[in-house]
């Protein structure tokens, strides 16, 4: 008798999703930042989708303020956007909560969402309240639909050998400074895809060592990583910012012939942000290994 | 200090809705079985929004089989999409479940989804899993988008004074004979929007006693019903079939000038699906109150 965690997070998708009918468009489906579908009659844009999930006692503790949740559940998942290209457009929001939760805390819940969809020009559609039982923990789902011109559209599995990956600010040490009031690196995405649109790019959410690879094999790659060069936060070894997980910065791939021109338009754009090259993808079965990194089900 | 389960599901919405930015959309948001967004380019179709949850412990036991609530869990999904006139395309499914969940278990709840999904033409285009504490109730949170020809469109906030109130099947015991393995009505809305199309239209989840008030209300009217003609399923007295929930059948509002036509013509293609006209709207502020049905929080 198996349990989930026994196999691990990424090997227990693949089972679940081989039993469901998939999207059949190329661009869609699991195992991107969003999912990616055609809008009838309009063929500039395409539509995001994507659905994000935090539980009490696995993702914030039940002393975490509510408007920091509510803020975070909603950054979560525009980050993701950001990771596309794209922007957020309207939320469907599922709390699931002890009947003994105050009212207070609900409503400060909301307030931190409110805050988010404001801040990032999205609005609330819809969404469900459902009661858990007494003692469950609770549980926040968001989903959301967003857009994005399909020219400016990136994808985790469209870049190449050769290719430099870069990662935006800082890595490591997330859960102590800033995982609950982060801010989506969505308008640096879209200053990426406007200007110096990468061959690939993701959000980094469970840490380098498990996205990392995820980029580098959608891409049909490995990867080498200038372990000197990782950008870490303070206090952070290497094992931390590669490890720790949270950080929601952008990881992307960028053309070598490109570096210059973006290094030079990126510090004048952006110059209290770092932006910084951290290795290259390489041919599929060449490069290195890494492990760590965040696992819901990680095997024991 | 005020707890959830001292204020009712609705005065809960109610209050953590105004905390939010809502879609400007008059159509949109809030409120109706489904939210409804405009596509950009298209005028002749229009985008539907949902999203649902199961709780363990709450909407099916440790004991049920999992097949049968994924499939519930798309089910339910697809019964709001029938209220609206439309049908699902692309479905978003959380499963938050702990570690020492059986894999079999989460193998046969995505087999249960996948047969949902085939079965209405949908697919699964994303998802998320993650861990709940060890003896934590498990959510499965399932969020979808579909579509309905702008013209076809139903809400439940367009009936008048007059219409008659009609239903699909019969109420009542929906928990020992059939919440498990329901058939959404999707079929017979798609027809009723194509051929007699409703004044206004909803799913009864909650029950009729909670439900027809919403439907009523949000089209500005009273009600009236005649408790006699309540169709009953076997066993269910008057009681159980407003109040038991969980019927996934249709309401709707009928101009009275189209009855005579829409029973015969029912009758022809659904001869084995009673159409039964309980009741009629009035204006607002008369009529009858009712009290019952399904509430998550309901006041103590």
């Amino acid at each position: 008798m198996s349990l989930l965690r026994d196999i691990g997070e990424d090997a227990l998708i693949a089972r679940l999703i081989s039993l469901v009918p998939r999207d059949p468009t190329p661009s869609a489906g699991p195992g991107d930042d969003c999912a990616v579908a055609d809008y009838p009659g309009d063929q500039e844009r395409v539509q995001l989708l994507k659905t994000d999930a935090l539980v009490c006692n696995v993702h914030f503790d039940s002393n975490t303020s509510p408007q920091q949740v509510g803020w975070k559940a909603v950054a979560r998942v525009v980050s993701d956007f950001a990771a596309m290209g794209g922007r957020p457009e309207r939320f469907l929001v599922t709390v699931a909560l002890p009947a003994e939760t105050e009212l207070s805390w609900a409503e400060g819940l909301y307030a931190g969402i409110g805050e988010g969809l404001r801040t990032f020009g999205a609005v609330l559609a819809g969404g469900e309240t459902t009661r858990v039982p007494t003692g469950s923990a609770a549980v926040i789902s968001v989903s959301a639909t967003g857009s994005v011109a399909r020219e400016k559209l990136v994808l985790r599995s469209t870049a190449k050998a050769g290719d430099v990956l870069m990662v935006t600010g800082r890595l490591g040490g997330s859960f102590a400074h800033k995982h609950l009031h982060f801010m989506p690196r969505i308008k640096e995405a879209d200053w990426l895809v406007s200007n110096f649109k990468p061959t690939a790019m993701m959000d980094l959410s469970d840490g380098l060592a498990k996205d990392l690879p995820r980029l580098a094999e959608a891409s049909g790659c490995g990867f080498e990583l200038n372990f000197d060069a990782l950008p870490k936060n303070e206090g952070c070894c290497v094992d931390r910012a590669l490890g720790d997980g949270e950080d929601y910065e952008l990881l992307m791939a960028v053309a070598p012939e490109r570096l210059a021109d973006l290094a030079t338009a990126w510090a004048q754009a952006f110059p209290h942000l770092e932006l910084t090259a951290i290795g290259r993808l390489v041919d599929h079965g060449k490069g290195i290994s890494l492990h760590g990194g965040w696992d819901h089900f990680a095997p024991s």
